[in-house]
């Protein structure tokens, strides 16, 4: 089994079967986090570069256990100290990179954009960990996989994604990933968090999550980013939580059957009330664990790993 | 061979069985890494967290390299670039760790009791690599083994630990650990550096070295540690030397069988005169190549590993 | 094959001998990095510690890789966090690795002189991965492997070092060892970045690059060091380039045959017009690729790797 595409910069590079392929390979990876010894030889001999410019604990943190899991030799570069600090172009540290022989280059980067551009000056697979607010479609699929595992079927499933879209490559991933497979997708937001055109993706636009508390099957929360909002743009976070958090008064009035999902890391108390977060709907850790297998599968998938003894 | 503890959080989760267990293990450890292959195949496939939320080269590695030993997949995570570092609270990193399958998280934390709340959120084991001012159990553990493989009986050995008693878990978890094995430990400081009630943990308290220079079977010092001392509190450090430092006239009346050591990183001449840390007498160096046997134990006994090949 | 040397610190720790083992081995190790499963188990079980107390990315991970294709574990160390920060000496943190029980430490550091300190305390071999503006060997055996593989011969070959002489490692390396193989090696630079005396070490020194462009079989130019020159040295980095620069003007009057080579990062438009870097006469990807090799074949060769099952 392999992927069509060469890399994955974004959703858009995977066809139909892509997609359902990484979601079966995943589900047979799970297993071997399961496992005592959880470990493959299927990788074993290649190299991958966690490649991470903008820090990322929980995504780097994934992608690491998932190549070494894979018995993959895994070598971190982080930002700092990096010799894109002293000024070296994103295109040299690519080539750099390149020449040492590597079979896979895992990037994680401020600019939008950024991905996309490393696949075209390397040989090897560039997958994309989050570029600025383009894309982050590992993401998306890992968490196409617990909608698929929690409801069964994704075709006709009323997710509402709540938050800053407009600074989110989680949504933009997902959207697009979710209304491909027919999911019905509404993104509630304040205006000034809604990016003109938004819709075009193919979902519904709502200012009120009030109005869609009842009716969903999944309630996706996003992260408020403080730390991209230089100023204080929603002027109080109180206000943000009253408006759009999911409080104990709105968990009440939700469907028993609906699951809250939420990229992680979370502001408790702010988008998410503590003990919601905590409940028996939330598949918040399902999405981590889920993360692994998936990361797993990609890098098995365009990797193109086939195992062997050493020589 | 295993503990009746689940973490090791403080000395208190040891019996006397669990540390006799942990010396002998130690001990048929720290042949491995005398040998050209300082391998074995024991923790293979497990996963193990270096989370190094406080800045820490010696411990960090340390515990690396006994992981790697015994075969583990080691992923590092520090506090530059976390999730903590966004923001996230403790609850929630130890719950995207134990998501990922992890087989044992090893924790180094600022505040004191962060390894007890650890071990509350996660199932798998958690290992205190030192907790603010509370514990750093491992390191009495690697202590322990250095004073008997030195002295053969801990049981009535004078011991004297001299310094920053108040800042030090290493001082709190050795005095723990050695009183209980009826150890003689005598606390040495100024007034300042001496926390209310410390005699409660068995120790006798003295503010002069002078007195116990010559009775000493060993003398531990410990590290003025300048960084957290933001305002100079004992104003001059050489005054403290002159009265609290092992100085070369102060070496010269200890016995000649008495042992010196020190958890690093020293301060060559404040608490201790770098000739004397170098002498015949010095078991520092020893302490580090125990403290990786001592740390491949306490991972070999809290994960249960027992290797076995790959599928 | 052994070498007659314990450490590699400089280029005069090796024979003629060594560097001819040196170079047979790295091109054998080629190989590896070519294969699918780019990994040999020569180093299985052995601990190598990547000590970068100045900040590296393209070294480290060359090391990083070499390493683990050789089946070595690696630990990195890197400045920020370390003991050194908390104020130990190098001897400390020497000896406190060696205690460890490491096969090899790799050292950068910021201080001339540096890793023939810590060659000095430390028992396992010590490889110099660049000290202050003293030596970086490692670089100058994947230049001559470079050139070697390029020209076919070195004795005669015409190299040209452009740039900061004074301040560069890497410049003290290459020349010392390119003379010694009888090239024909000058230096260009500017009078303030030639240190006096430098003819001493076999090169003829020019101030004009305008006299070499014709002449030279390899254009070797070297970093502006923007980050260690606090102050504007150069007033204009234009300045530099209209004088020093690989420009396309200056380009278009080389030989045909004439390769160029560049340590990166690079500065492009600076020292090197983005196109000419890119050109079919630059060796500077594989001047990258060998670096991986020549690192093999050094760790391999003081580590007196013979493989090996597990125990």
């Amino acid at each position: 089994m392999t992927l069509s595409c060469h890399d994955l910069v974004s959703i858009a590079d995977l066809t139909d079967g892509d997609i359902s392929a990484l979601l079966e390979t995943a589900a047979s990876f799970k297993d071997i986090s399961l496992r005592q010894i959880k470990k493959v030889p299927t990788l074993r001999g290649r190299t991958v570069i966690n490649l991470f410019l903008e820090p990322s604990t929980r995504t780097r943190t994934s992608f690491e256990i998932a190549g070494k899991r894979l018995s993959a030799d895994v070598v971190n570069i982080s930002g700092a100290g990096s010799a894109l600090a002293k000024g070296e172009c994103l295109k040299d540290t690519a080539k750099t990179i390149e020449a040492m022989s590597v079979d896979a280059v895992v990037l994680r980067h401020w600019s939008s954009g950024a991905a996309y551009k490393l696949a075209q000056y390397v040989q090897p697979p560039v997958i994309n960990a989050g570029d600025g607010s383009h894309e982050h479609p590992t993401q998306a699929l890992l968490d196409l996989l617990t909608i698929k595992d929690s409801l069964g079927d994704v075709a006709g499933a009323k997710v509402t994604i709540v938050g800053d879209i407009s600074h989110s490559r989680v949504a933009r991933s997902l959207i697009v990933l979710l209304t491909r497979l027919e999911a019905k997708v509404t993104v509630v937001a304040p205006p000034m968090f809604l990016p003109a055109g938004i819709e075009r993706l193919g979902c519904t636009v709502s200012y009120s999550l009030d109005d869609h508390i009842e009716g969903s099957d999944v309630l996706y929360l996003l992260r408020i980013q403080k730390e991209r909002q230089g100023a204080k743009i929603y002027s109080e976070l109180a206000e943000y939580t009253r408006i759009y958090g999911l409080t104990k008064e709105r968990w009440a009035r939700v469907s028993p059957t609906c699951k809250i999902m939420h990229p992680g890391p979370m502001n408790r108390g702010v988008e998410i009330d503590p003990d919601v977060a905590d409940s028996l709907g939330s598949l918040i850790n399902t999405q981590v664990t889920n993360g692994v297998a998936v990361r797993m599968a990609v890098l098995y998938l365009l990797i193109g790993g086939a195992g062997g003894s050493e020589e």
